[in-house]
């Protein structure tokens, strides 16, 4: 594209000088290591790969490119889905493998504060000590910084939020080298606009998280898994809104498909029918809640036509259970060796989950494509994976892919719960979101007048805002 | 103000095709009723007070506002404290007195679609049909519109979050007329910019809403209560900290100081001692769940030292206590005869909780001032009441306001957690957000380039933008 400049040696130059000559990598291994993320998307290369260690280098990095019209792409840990953090344009890659530390425990808070290159995993490793976790997990070791630029989300949402419902305070370097603060320490914030859920899940276009506050919640000190199978997915998603209705609040609740089912029974061992399957978590804080919830699930479940019902409060047990859940798409992929991988992602309102379901068992059954569900019902929010291993089964799954996106919005859902936009939802912004979107390309407009923020993401047409 | 044009005749005939003639008045009581909220702010009355009954109403008073440069102020019922709907500039004051209805009640999902100018009051007396409610609780009838508008919070924020956490998708018309829907009925979205949140709050000054999907909750089947007097303000801020570090999950985390608890038992008969007390609220599914919540908060008041806890799970019991905390306001109108209130607003992180309390006490003292404080302490947020008679304890009141604010701020916290900026505290803007308003300003005027939308408030200056 020829609005904007290529990297030269003398921008390399002045990168060295603002992130240090050790922070700026113009080898062919960094290259390749930010060229693509675990989506299907296909690789671009960056022309230069910066790893900033402070905000101050961030932002000086951004006036740069600004100036010069350069393109910047931050990157977590490459570990999304929608080809979010992959240098569209080239330009320069801004890796924060470098900018990793917790800053400040605030543990009567119940808060921290981190710099964005830190794991989600790690971070809740350090926090274990202090009876604290950060709740949202989208499964791998996401970077926080990359979590909250795509709102990641995971199964604990249905209690416990989105990113989006827990961060409170960040710093964001803008496009013009300007870093702010959006946010605050206080819980409770009704002072001006809310920058900071602006800046969640924009994925980088309108500026870069250098710093974030989260919440933490407490560790609960009592968990029990409840893993339920019924005749019908409709059962199974009648259940998923009588157990939201009850008051038990659930810390997850999720749907697995007869198909999943089979395969972490025949892999795995795991004592599961061939049936759609509920998986359930409970925290409580004391015993008698635990088990007298316990007691109401046990009705729910039967209520509605369950063929077995397994509770357990047994440590050992729960994890075992929720490792093959956690696990499954690695399991998936042993499955199915020499196969890639196209996994999708909507979410509709729960009402609508049973038309959802039923249309993409529809559609998986009229195109004959190999395909499995896995899903945070309790969210209504549904994944469907299809291994393919040739250009025809690739475009079979692409077009179910469109198929069911535009079902999901019809049925008054997104084209994304929680995986984002990047390149892959792009071209369904304009349906989903109607005139909505122009407002959205005037704000970034006003923010990254040059489009130098990762650009090739969220608006159509090669990401022209 | 220069720049702005008067409501000529024209004009009124215009709102009049527009909105219909019944729906338009220049009648002086109307004016008088709407020149005002209940702050101490003064009043400005409007030109033309219009009641819309539909959106594309609400759209084309707004085209015909923006083309001749009118202001335009939405209102809901006028229960702001810091006369956020006050029309400052004269101009259309658009009242949603006759758009409150409910347009869909989706029970499964646990979401209602209203009309922006439904009380939430009256809201929830509907939807306790369903078994369901909106959580967030200002005190008085507040309109749906103008809680989301002003992201009001209210008690039970410490449980359910404030109204930004519980509105999933809305409708808003833009000054040049767009009606866009911003948010989803799914529970989760991560598909771009999260303009849903970027509108709550603003105050009515980037567009106004005019429908609002909101998320519910089942309502719980078992509440109790907990009174618990403490010797000072840190031993009963440290319980509130110990009680939501128990994963107790509270509903309800109240202070009042000893001021306001020998005003409830002299005037209300209410059984409270003179001293800091934590009033405290949890909700259950199960009796036992609730009974083994109680043991624990007993444990942890007696371990910080309380006076006196009294715990009752008795509904008319519950529903006295309560009853005095949520009238206390008119209470104290009522044992100050003659004397007008000025209320304020701030909110800090927890741990600078006791550090604010200290302030306050401090500043009045030394300025011999009649003050009174109540907050949710559970959030960190407090609010002072300072009752006053002439021009002399008047400007005292608004001094003690201004060095409480800066030193909310200097603690980490905010110039308002719940009752907004309106036009008292603009003047902070710049000092708690920094180059962050400027960010404020760019989206101001990229979606409300001639400044109609409810002018003179947020931004300082008299709302310049």
């Amino acid at each position: 594209m020829s609005r904007y400049h290529p990297v030269t040696p003398e921008i390399i130059e002045c990168l060295r000088a603002i992130c240090g000559a050790e922070n700026v990598s113009t080898s062919q291994a960094d290259i390749d290591l930010h060229a693509k993320d675990q989506s299907h998307h296909e690789a671009h290369p960056a022309e230069v790969v910066v790893f900033p260690q402070i905000a101050e280098a961030v932002a000086e990095t951004l006036r740069l490119a600004n100036d010069a019209r350069i393109p910047v792409t931050p990157w977590g840990v490459g570990t999304s889905l929608e080809g979010n953090p992959i240098p569209f344009y080239g330009g320069i890659l801004m890796s924060f493998e470098r900018m990793n530390e917790i800053v400040a425990v605030h543990a009567d808070d119940f808060q921290v504060t981190v710099q964005p290159g830190i794991g989600h995993k790690d971070l809740n490793a350090e926090l274990a000590r202090y009876g604290l976790f950060f709740p949202p997990d989208p499964g791998a070791n996401a970077t926080v910084g990359g979590m909250l630029a795509n709102n990641a989300a995971g199964i604990r949402t249905v209690r416990y939020g989105a990113s989006k419902d827990n961060v409170l305070k960040m710093q964001v370097a803008l496009a013009d080298g300007r870093l702010i603060q959006v946010g605050s320490r206080s819980v409770k914030q009704s002072s001006g606009y809310d920058l900071l859920h602006l800046f969640v899940g924009s994925e980088g276009t309108l500026g870069i998280i250098t710093e974030a506050t989260l919440r933490l919640v407490p560790v609960p000190s009592l968990m029990s898994a409840v893993v339920a199978a019924f005749p019908t997915v409709e059962a199974a998603v009648e259940t998923v809104v009588a157990v939201r209705g009850s008051g038990l609040d659930p810390a997850a609740l999720e749907l697995i498909d007869a198909a999943h089912c089979k395969m972490l029974r025949e892999t795995e061992g795991v004592d599961l029918l061939d049936y759609p399957t509920v998986f359930m978590e409970f925290h409580a804080a004391h015993d008698a809640a635990l088990q007298a919830g316990l007691d109401t699930v046990r009705e729910i479940c039967a209520e509605m036509g369950a063929l077995r019902v397994h509770a357990t409060t047994d440590t050992t047990e729960r994890k075992r259970l929720w490792h093959a859940r956690h696990h499954s798409y690695e399991i998936m992929v042993r499955s199915h060796p020499n196969k890639q991988f196209f996994i999708m992602d909507v979410s509709v309102p729960i009402s609508a989950y049973p038309a959802l379901i039923a249309f993409i068992e529809q559609v998986k059954r009229e195109s004959g494509a190999t395909a499995y569900m896995i899903g945070h019902a309790g969210d209504g929010n549904i994944h469907v994976e299809f291994p393919y291993d040739d250009g025809v089964s690739r475009d079979r799954a692409f077009r179910l892919n469109s198929a069911i996106v535009i079902k999901a919005i019809e049925l008054g859902g997104t084209a994304t719960g929680e995986h984002g936009v990047g390149i892959g939802k792009a071209k369904y912004m304009r349906r989903e979101h109607g005139e909505a979107l122009d407002v959205m390309r005037a704000i970034k407009a006003a923010l990254d007048p040059n489009n130098i923020l990762n650009p090739g993401k969220i608006f159509p047409n090669g990401g022209a805002a």
